[in-house]
């Protein structure tokens, strides 16, 4: 064992995940999002299995040097740039035969005088959340013509996590009355948490990305929905403390008699949040189940005290490493623990993380 | 101009805050510590000009890896892993000549039982941070012989920050009794932020990192020392909102009458954190000096949306980016104000950041 830590990466998880997803709906498209490096998971193995096991032929990404990232792993996919378009980005556009969705009226201008390839635009629109997206308005004074040119209308909702936010019926509604605009172009308005509100927020594609890797946006589907990434980082040393001493950073972690701590060989500069210092904690891998440790004192850049005082003996002198992420916590929980999101959590440790990284 | 973000790193300024550093003492060697990739700004390339240009010939790293990725650009110097040494990592040492920070009786053990290379190791022993480091206890268990083979002698303070903390000087009078210990040794207890504490906490070198990369971790030289990283995000679409709109993901940010808001392409895909939204700012560039526009409602994965109502038509129409990161705010501030320090937020960003990065 090496002194980085592992992050693991389950790629069957993750299509499983995509599977229990398109079993939902048969007039409904699941597309994946993969963008952001597929939340740091790495979009390009992930892009490779959703495509020749998934069977998934549409893929959102933020930039364009993302969409050129991953056209390999899906020759013949539709791939959809979020940010949209710009002219200094034509040549990836052209090379890549990518999508842009195109999020404002000079970003529609831009895109059809270059014209960078054949593929019918994506248009986003603005529904409520009031991001990137043109409206009603400015939908109405395109003409015809320019309306005809776009093969799908994108919109995205503020409100999905929460089935009771007036919002969301109010985006559906406002979703729905652009529809005569566009007779012949397809429509996507939910994300992996729009699954929750139900058959009228799917539409022709739905957008999954969270989901896919094991964030929990869709309760109901909780039971289903496999775990993807785990990730373990190793016990350097053990200490026993006496009453009095201090650990870490600002002497933070007070110690009584008889406390032993640990110190692991991760820290904020692998994507593990610094205030992971107030709640966090580290699991250990029991014979039934799994036992916590809690995090000790200040994170610092390459390094994690933990309180290891109540773990039994013979699992600290047979256990090397710690569990950070694991089926029993995923980034859902570290995301709440460090007061954020599983998607924050997730795209912090996937971008950071300085470890063996392995794909099953 | 691209969508993608700007990312500047200013090699010139960090070797200037490099040579500010080494005026300080003549009889103090200031090493560089370029772990995590240099705090994400990039090992190789901060390595060669402090190595080239600074004369450095002291570089700290985490892990092996890190090491080997910066052996070619100093190929004289001394590079230091401070995680210390695991068998596995045997081949690294030996390839890239690497010297371990030793951190445990076990780690001590099993790089004298394989020695990969003839470089005499280095030490970490424990004076009251209670992370990596082995006891005085340990210390004197150990041989003559044994003691005669380290060639630096390590250790970190808990409270550097705080110069009027007690756990410095105690650290200090534990660090100084065990220098009979290695009479022929050299001894390093501070870091950036030691340089604050006076002198007689420097010993034979000093290990520099969050100073070179513009941390203010030292207040009396903050006149001298020279800004480093400069981060703009493009503005992708203006809007004009009414009283009762909404903005953003939860509909968290309502307008008034007049509201305008900016979408800018960067997010917490880009290792701004989330919770910028809360007391987050960006900055534009007016001729005599800056003004800000604050976070509007939630940071999303892959943007940010800022309220620029007040902000003068005339630079709204002529800027296209917004600044995050600048002579005027930075990563000190930027960290301030999403609840941490500079040095988490210079990593997250360094690390998660989708941007076209310019060295100058």
């Amino acid at each position: 064992m090496s002194l980085i830590p592992h992050f693991s990466i389950d790629l069957e998880a993750i299509l499983h995940n995509y599977m229990c997803l398109k079993q939902i709906s048969s007039k409904t498209q699941i597309a994946g999002v993969v963008k952001d490096n597929a939340y740091g998971i790495g979009a390009e193995r992930v892009t490779d299995i959703l495509y020749t096991k998934g069977g998934c032929r549409s893929f959102f990404v933020a930039y364009a040097f993302e969409g050129a990232a991953i056209r390999s792993f899906a020759p013949q996919a539709n791939i959809y740039v979020l940010q949209g378009f710009s002219p200094e980005e034509a040549a990836l556009f052209s090379q890549n035969n990518l999508i842009p969705v195109l999020a404002s009226t000079e970003q529609i201008k831009q895109w059809f005088q270059l014209k960078p390839n054949t593929q019918k635009a994506a248009l986003q629109v603005e529904t409520g959340l009031n991001r990137l997206g043109i409206t009603k308005k400015e939908i109405a004074e395109l003409s015809d013509e320019q309306r005809s040119c776009f093969g799908l209308i994108i919109s995205h909702l503020a409100c999905a996590d929460d089935a009771k936010a007036p919002l969301n019926q109010s985006q559906l509604a406002h979703f729905l009355a652009l529809k005569p605009f566009f007779p012949q172009a397809q429509f996507s308005l939910s994300a992996s948490d729009g699954f929750s509100l139900g058959p009228s927020f799917y539409f022709d594609i739905v957008r999954a990305g969270a989901f896919l890797y094991g964030i929990n946006t869709f309760p109901s589907l909780r039971e289903k929905q496999k775990s993807v990434v785990s990730l373990t980082a190793r016990i350097i040393q053990i200490k026993q403390l006496k009453s009095g001493d201090t650990a870490g950073y600002g002497g933070d972690f007070k110690a009584s008699d008889g406390t032993k701590i640990a110190i692991v060989s991760i820290g904020y500069g692998d994507g593990l949040p610094r205030c992971f210092s107030k709640k966090g904690k580290v699991w250990f891998k029991t014979q039934k189940s799994w036992i916590s440790a809690p995090v000790a004192g200040r994170v610092s850049m390459d390094n994690l005290i933990i309180d290891v005082t109540h773990i039994p003996e013979d699992i600290l002198k047979t256990q090397n490493d710690v569990s950070l992420l694991n089926e029993h916590y995923t980034v859902d929980e570290l995301g709440t623990d460090t007061g954020t999101i599983g998607y924050e959590a997730l795209s912090a440790i996937g971008h950071g993380i300085r470890a063996l990284r392995t794909y099953k």
